[in-house]
């Protein structure tokens, strides 16, 4: 059976190496993130998930939940108590504020928590996976009654929150939901309407279960402008905290899907609902895309974690399974064949998931530095800057993230052979479960779009000049060390491809505004590509510079050197190809009449 | 729910005009395919896909097969009465010989029928799928007695063919395959072993079947020489062809897999049962690979057919869904919302989608009519050109055309959102069932190895050097027309980075094999670009010359137009990176330990 070990030693190698938490010691919560203590997160994080989530991977995906005749949700056997541990030891908290009860670490340590959880049971994760994102947007708008009464026990895993916005007609349009808030005359809101896709809208887990619903005032003008956000819990609240009668919210079905089995995917259906505003009327997209943003890089996780999980079971496999001969002769001739490691396709496989689970975590982990920095940072102009990332690799790390953690767990299939189609060997469940962070929190051809449209544009395309000049500056720095000259000259020619297609936007989209959308999901690839080469460069660099100083460990760091080199070779070539898409416009696209896509 | 509609003007489009089959009256059995013929056997093999295949394709999803007690199994409600209607129409045995019963017709009528199967229901279609290549094989090799024995039975339909390699130990490297063939005295063979992964290995179909076994005989070679064929029947068949006593052969489990439920994927048992040897001994692989040949044709029309599936809904969901406004301005602005389709990222789904489904048709079915001018042909200089393209293709289409049909599922469900994940919309069916013929028949490594280890460099590399000089020649001939010039242009730099690539692997893979094994996939997917690549230019010359003589259906060869330009936009520049992919060559590939794989 599949099976997961969190990568601790890569882990520690991005917090500690690459970002080095330590410089930050003076931001809030960063005296506490010692060595010591990040290794001691990491380690007890990764006991928990091989041990108790990883067992219960598989047993998610065959049981599935169940909708019982009262409505309620039995998880599958072993979630809950799984899920007690969880909140016992405190996981949801790691990275939570102090003031609601949250342990104040630093958001990378929550970061790299969310990668192990969603590698070991990425069905599992879903649960309390949106309640921190739920916290960060309440925190942000919510009167201060409302956070006390709710934020307390959301940080404490007692009560956990969901994300409702999609409608059956709606998803990505949400100008368009119909659920409709009525203002009451105690200051509440009487909500009624359906909501589909609620990842854990309802569950055994916990007592309460806070939903964060968007719906529209009877007078709201009817698009985006016109929507709300607002709390609706199962159970009320009184305002000494303890819990009153059932609202007038119940789950209807679950969904069958394609993966993610182990989660309850909820119609929601509310009849009246009681439901407290959060931030303003017809403001509620714009408190909505707090939790959002958040989720999305949660979500960019989830393929990071599939892509790990899926990388580690290949990985095993081709260190175990013997069919064939090397093409350079017998490795194990004493041995019927060698190992499937011997034969350079396997290894193809092998070495892109391991460039891009390592480069993706580096990207996620310092994209997770970023979020904290852009809140924390002493100088606002160190805050802008941060900002500007964290807004430019949002749609990056949930698109091109998920696209590839997508694609790595397929090749990692593929190295199993027919035995990577046979349910019982888990690799297909992988497969299954990385394919929906594709789709949910805006699809990829929507975070494509945020990046082209919103994105580059934003303040005179501050961010995106700013991120050509870190990479100019840092090829620089680099010349001159043989062992980098690979990924600084690949990652060089790359951004010079990526430089020429964000021209190409600014002088062919202003006329028409399709050519933007026909190179978005092109561009967002680029982007992956040379964010990743980045990543890879600074890690060959600490990699170099920890060899240099005979720091110990001289295989991990070699084999740094090795996997930038191969990135270069390999993966940063595309960027190329996608220029080239980019540059041929939206004509050929759109040419067709519509009529031309329908059956003969 | 998911639907199919056979794409019959499509393929008349191939048949009748790229392929033209009115030029080769003179071969055996063509003078009978007039236009007429085809129209009828399309339009009539398209009618019993769509209304007796398709409506089952979700049934056989949900309920997969039964084993029974008795080791028997009970295909999915309706499919055996399907497969009665399939028998007493002879679909099976449409270009099979006349000599055994068939219908004699072009192969190209065989592979069209093939592709609308595979589109329809390609759980079901796994059942009849490898006769088609069990006749040739048995054809090919057999004794005349075994011949007139089985072919007429199995042509009829009334017998079905397996294909059993696999074991659980073993499925590439077949040299270490233990299934044992002791000598009787009668001339037969005792075959005990297992075998795994069997499609169709046993169901409710048929009252026989008719399996080809590869084993080992007591004395033979320990390796892939030491191999021989053999012809198990579940029944024995009498002299005079009635079912005698029930072989030693049985279902001994059936495989839980991740997609094509429908179809009964066994492990067989063999217990000594009687088997006879086809061919010689020793030389059960060539035999074999005569069968194997065809099923990766076949195979290749899973992914064609899986992929027009997903194009047809894809598309159908694009025309009805609408969600949010064209980038240029409202197109229905008295509806809520435009339709999908104006979006550019749907199009560009759409169209890869459309261009890849249309080349790859026309790839397929112009190797089919290559198959049969290999052996019919007049001239010895006309089947050996035949002969090296089918060759070269073979690969092409097993390889690039289920690893593209696969993509296009994916990107089909992508088009759906959310809805695209749940099971009863039907899509995500039609991915897990496209992911397995990346994998069975020689997983798609295997074919990218078989391509760049021995199609390359056989006799030469005249066949490489045939396509090249065909490419070259028909861009020159097709200079000067400006509806072809993107095409022209594309398919020129396209066919040139092919050349260079070719060019490495000849300079540096004798030095180092290893050379040759970290290009293969990228070449496999080079030639599998510049194949649709020459495809779409010749069928635009078509269609531009039809436009020219205003042959009516002037929307059709317009998007013929369309849609090679976007192929020459949007998929041939990826070309240019797998060349630079393929001249990294193998150093940081294979620089790593083994143990760098394990988990830390």
């Amino acid at each position: 059976m599949a099976g997961y070990t969190a990568p601790t030693r890569d882990l520690r190698f991005v917090i500690n190496e690459l970002i080095d938490l330590a410089q930050y010691r003076d931001l809030p919560g960063f005296a506490e993130a010692t060595n010591d203590v990040v290794d001691a997160v990491l380690e007890e994080g990764g006991k928990f998930a091989s041990e108790v989530l990883a067992p219960l991977n598989r047993v998610g995906d065959v049981e599935g939940c169940t909708r019982n005749a009262d409505g309620s949700v039995t998880t599958p056997t072993g979630f809950a108590d799984a899920y007690r541990q969880f909140r016992e030891a405190g996981w949801g908290g790691v990275s939570q504020p102090v003031e609601w009860g949250g342990q104040g670490l630093p958001l990378v340590l929550g970061f790299a928590i969310e990668e192990i959880l969603c590698g070991a049971n990425v069905g599992f994760s879903l649960y309390p996976g949106l309640t921190g994102s739920a916290i960060t947007a309440i925190d942000a708008v919510a009167s201060p009654e409302l956070k006390q009464l709710y934020l307390p026990r959301m940080t404490a895993g007692d009560w956990l929150g969901t994300m409702n916005l999609t409608e059956p007609h709606c998803g990505t349009d949400l100008g368009q939901i119909r659920t409709r808030a009525v203002p009451q005359t105690d200051g509440t809101y009487a909500i009624t309407g359906t909501k589909i896709f609620i990842s854990a809208g309802e569950h055994d887990f916990t007592e309460n279960i806070i939903h964060l619903v968007l719906a529209k005032t009877p007078d709201a003008p009817d698009s985006s402008k016109g929507i709300s956000l607002f709390l609706v819990p199962k159970f009320l609240v009184s305002p000494d905290g303890t819990l009153g009668e059932r609202n007038a919210v119940s789950c209807g079905a679950l969904e069958h899907k394609m993966g993610i089995h182990g989660n309850a995917t909820c119609v929601m259906n509310y009849d009246g609902a009681r439901g407290w505003l959060l931030g303003e009327e017809n403001r509620g997209l714009a408190a909505m895309f707090i939790m959002m943003n958040a989720a999305r890089l949660g979500v960019g996780m989830q393929g990071l974690g599939q892509a790990e999980v899926a990388y580690q079971n290949g990985a095993a496999y081709a260190l175990e399974r013997r069919q064939g001969r090397a093409l350079t002769g017998a490795v194990d001739p004493q041995q019927a064949a060698d190992l499937l490691v011997v034969h350079p396709d396997v290894r193809r496989m092998l070495m892109d998931a391991k460039a891009f689970t390592e480069g993706m975590r580096a990207l996620a982990l310092w994209t997770g530095m970023q979020v904290e920095l852009a809140e924390k940072a002493p100088d606002q102009a160190a805050r802008e800057k941060a900002n500007d990332w964290v807004g430019l690799m949002t749609p990056v790390i949930k698109g091109y993230g998920t696209d590839q953690g997508f694609a790595t767990a397929v090749a990692m299939q593929q190295v199993w052979g027919g035995h990577g189609y046979i349910a019982e060997n888990g690799m297909e469940q992988f497969v299954r479960d990385a394919r929906i962070p594709m789709i949910y929190e805006g699809t990829n051809g929507i975070q494509a779009m945020d990046l082209v449209g919103r994105k580059l544009p934003a303040h005179g395309g501050r961010a995106i000049q700013a991120f050509f000049a870190t990479i100019d500056s840092e090829c620089a720095a680099a010349q001159g060390d043989e062992r980098l000259a690979g990924i600084v000259a690949g990652l060089g020619k790359a951004n010079g491809e990526m430089k020429a297609a964000t021209m190409w936007f600014l002088q062919n989209a202003p006329a028409n505004p399709n050519h933007g959308g026909a190179g978005a999901f092109a561009y967002l690839h680029i982007a992956g590509i040379v964010s990743l080469g980045l990543m890879w460069l600074r890690m060959a660099r600490v990699a170099a510079k920890a060899l240099d100083d005979a720091a110990g460990d001289k295989a991990f760091y070699e084999a740094k050197l090795v996997t930038a080199r191969y990135f270069a070779e390999r993966s940063l070539p595309d960027a190329g190809a996608l220029r080239r898409k980019i540059a041929a416009g939206a004509d050929s696209m759109m040419a067709l009449p519509a009529e031309a896509f329908a059956a003969a």
